[in-house]
This record gives C-alpha cells, structure tokens and sequence, in this order.
C-alpha cells in the first residue's frame, strides 16, 4: 500500500504546486502542464506494460487494454465500464477514482477535481500516441470520487 | 509493480519540471524545492504509517523504524546499513536506491544525483518532523545507484 499512498501524495504535491505557480485565473494554464507530465509518463509506462502484451488487433483491442492492464497496473482496479460508438469515441468509467478519494468530501471541490484528473489524462493519450493513435482525452466528474474518461481518437 | 513504476515516472517528470523552471544555474533552488515538496509528502505519509505501530522508546527507535517499515513501505526495500555515533547523528546506506536507477548508467549522470535524492531526503525530513524531531537531512552518492543519507537531529 505504501507504494500507492506514496504516488498519491506526490501527486497532490505537484497538482498544488503547478496550480500556485499557474497562478488562481490560468486553471487552463494548469490543467494542461499537468496534461503534459501526464502524456510523457503515458508514453514511458505503455512501453513497459506492453513488452510481453501481444500485438494488438484493433483500436477497440487497444482499449481494452488501457482499461483492464493498464489501469490495473496504475490504479490497482479496472475500468468499471466502457462504451464506444463504434466511430472511435471511448468513454470509460471509473466509479472510484483513486486520484479523486482524497478531494471527494463534499461538494466544494467538484471545481477542483479537473486538476486532480489532468495528469491521469495525459497518461492514456500518451500511452495511446505510443500505440500509434493520436486522440484527445478529457474527463468529467458527476458524483465524486467517479468520473469519466473521454477518448476521441483522430481520423489519420 | 505498476504502481511503483508509476511514483518513478511521475517523480522523474517532476525533477524535470522543477529543474527547468529553476535554470539551469539554480541548483540550489531546484534541490529545495523538491526537499519542500518531500517534506510535506513525509509529514503525511508518517502519519498514516504509525497509525497502528506502537509508541517508540526513543531516538533511536525511531530511526529503526524509518529504516525498516517506512523504507519498505515506500521502496520495497529495507535502508541496508545504518550507522549512528549516538549523539544524533545517523547514517543510512541504500545499496539500490530505485529513484537513482533511471540515472545511474554512467559516470557522467553523477552530478545529476542530488536532484533525485532531494525529494526523499524531504520525505525523511518531514517523517521525523511529525514524529517531533527536528532534523537535516543530506544525501551523497559515491557510486550509483548506491547513496547514503547523513541525518543530524537538532538538539531541543
């Protein structure tokens, strides 16, 4: 368990000091640098999972890695649940986010979950641009500590 | 081990960050910005580490503890070696320390050590600030990933 709390706090640490150097109006400014680590440490950690994965067959293939491995080896769960259109919009559901457990007391931080879920973005679209497609990521919080992934993978 | 690789990524992306926003000639302040961020991190993972451990006898106690259970806790790894002239200073010997292993292939990494030893000398520092001990922490590197950490308790 320690591992785990230990990622926790660092990760609280570094979304509060992005966010006071960000400065109170830039959220935007925030949200994406945290995006940014996020999407490096994605593209460093896929390689690692998928040494001894198999090939994969399709981006649906791909997606459900992301959501059983992936999220396992990072979040010690599985996605809760997974839709697609087909047309390459994913949404993923995670009804307990560990990353959202130490914010989710009340409904005052609700404003303040994006920059808790900012960095965990980057690390699915970096783990997906290693794979070889490009997407956008986003992620929407209703009820905390749940959210939503949202996964909208670029025409080539 | 997902969760551990993860704390390394996320660790490794911070050390850059603050580095580059300190420049390149501001070391001193990169290091102690990582020491702050470490310190807070401590504070609060000691807490939730001593919540069920027994009171400690004294200082060094104390230290058995931050050696064993805390270290392992965090890096899977007890500290090998501790060494104490009993008036408050102790030194601790990591054989393996995993945040050097990214950075420890070659000679010319070396300079580079202190950054990613400074979040953790903060982690210590602030562990034995909660447990009401005042104390500096530094670290030094002879041969990577192999490093020591020299603790000097402030006299009360």
């Amino acid at each position: 368990m320690g591992e785990s709390v230990l990622f926790e706090f660092l990760h609280r640490e570094m979304v509060t000091r992005v966010q006071s150097q960000a400065g109170d109006t830039e959220h935007g400014k925030c949200v994406s640098t945290l995006e940014g680590m996020g999407f490096r440490a994605g593209q460093g950690l896929i390689e690692r999972f998928t040494k001894e994965a198999p090939a994969f067959k399709d981006e649906l293939d791909v997606m459900k890695f992301i959501c059983k491995e992936f999220w396992t080896n990072l979040f010690r769960k599985q996605i809760d649940n997974l839709r697609t259109n087909h047309q390459g919009t994913y949404v993923l559901q995670d009804h307990r986010f560990r990353l959202l457990t130490p914010v989710s007391n009340g409904k005052q931080y609700l404003e303040e979950a994006p920059k808790f879920l900012a960095f965990t973005c980057g690390l699915v679209r970096g783990a997906l641009s290693n794979l070889g497609i490009d997407s956008t990521v986003t992620a929407e919080v209703s009820v905390m500590p749940a959210c939503k992934f949202h996964i909208v993978m670029q025409k080539p």
